[in-house]
């Protein structure tokens, strides 16, 4: 998507071999206008799948799933990182390894709110070595319900984790790929 | 908000003496036409105030705040709980003590992204004690910028936090305020 490949040369921010910082639009300042342009393109993708929710995890990844639900007219499922007080339902759980973070998290979906009569859309803003997608596909999987395909925002290419997905024959759409990066450039996969 | 009072009399569940859960709408499965609809009543309440962004905090606000902004015509900056590799820059910092979770949190956002320039909407999913807002109304105060006021999804009247923000004279806005509650029934503030 020519327009976010754009932002990112223009705002992001390459933080030694691993981090892209790409926080004045997608992960921490949120440019909605942007987001509603990344909405349509993954509608454009995804409007024959017949997508009734759309899953994502917190925290950075919910503002644009809500965008992009609008596009779909369906309902937002984010899971949880965090046993609350509130969650007291019976649970799907995964474990998700974080390389960012540098440690593990069990994220939690109400199994209230995916059962096997849904279609569901995964989307993130970042897909690096591919595990919180994978433990929102074991989700998915664990609920029966049918897996339309993953969103992306950002794939970091030269991670791993997309050629892995699509390997499997997921229906993987990211709108900029980053095949190679460094502090002096980044380059997109065409 | 009539329809919003509605949602929470329909699939609201009282949990003890203090908690209201909402997950099926509002804080773990997002209802986005539901969030639209809420997103008119707050833009009608703050048109005139000169918004220029809106400031939440991870993570059940960032979802609401980003169809808001719609309206507004916005970026949405949201505060971060935790302190990431890629969160580099110059900070302002917040204490925040969660009654839910029962600890505390300092919450975070660059200097960057909120300055003296800046009229800032704070929104939350929640008010009870308030929190998260003061931290929220802390860093406003810290950038400089001038503060429209706050608009909240559900208020829990009857912890108060919102009367102490009306007594200073902040343009307080919450689509449903709940003055008592139980697991019989729920009240309305009229």
């Amino acid at each position: 998507m020519d327009l976010l490949e754009k932002k990112i040369l223009e705002e992001g921010t390459v933080i030694g071999s691993e981090i892209l910082k790409v926080d004045s639009f997608l992960n921490h300042q949120i440019d909605v206008s942007l987001a509603n342009e990344m909405g349509k393109e993954i509608y454009a993708h995804f409007k024959n799948s017949n997508v009734n929710k759309i899953l994502t995890v917190e925290a950075s990844g919910i503002g644009l799933a809500c965008i992009v639900a609008q596009y779909f007219n369906c309902k937002v499922v984010f899971a949880k990182k965090s046993k609350t007080r509130q969650l007291t339902d019976d649970l799907y759980c995964a474990n998700v390894h974080s390389f960012t973070h540098g440690d593990d998290n069990i994220i939690r979906v109400s199994k209230k709110y995916i059962d096997s009569q849904d279609t569901v859309l995964i989307l993130d803003d970042f897909l690096a070595m591919g595990e919180a997608v994978n433990g929102m596909m074991d989700i998915v999987k664990q609920a029966g319900a049918k897996l339309a395909g993953v969103a992306i925002a950002i794939e970091k290419g030269f991670q791993g984790g997309g050629d892995k997905l699509r390997a499997q024959g997921i229906d993987l759409y990211s709108l900029a790929i980053v095949d190679r990066m460094s502090e002096n450039g980044i380059q997109f996969r065409k």
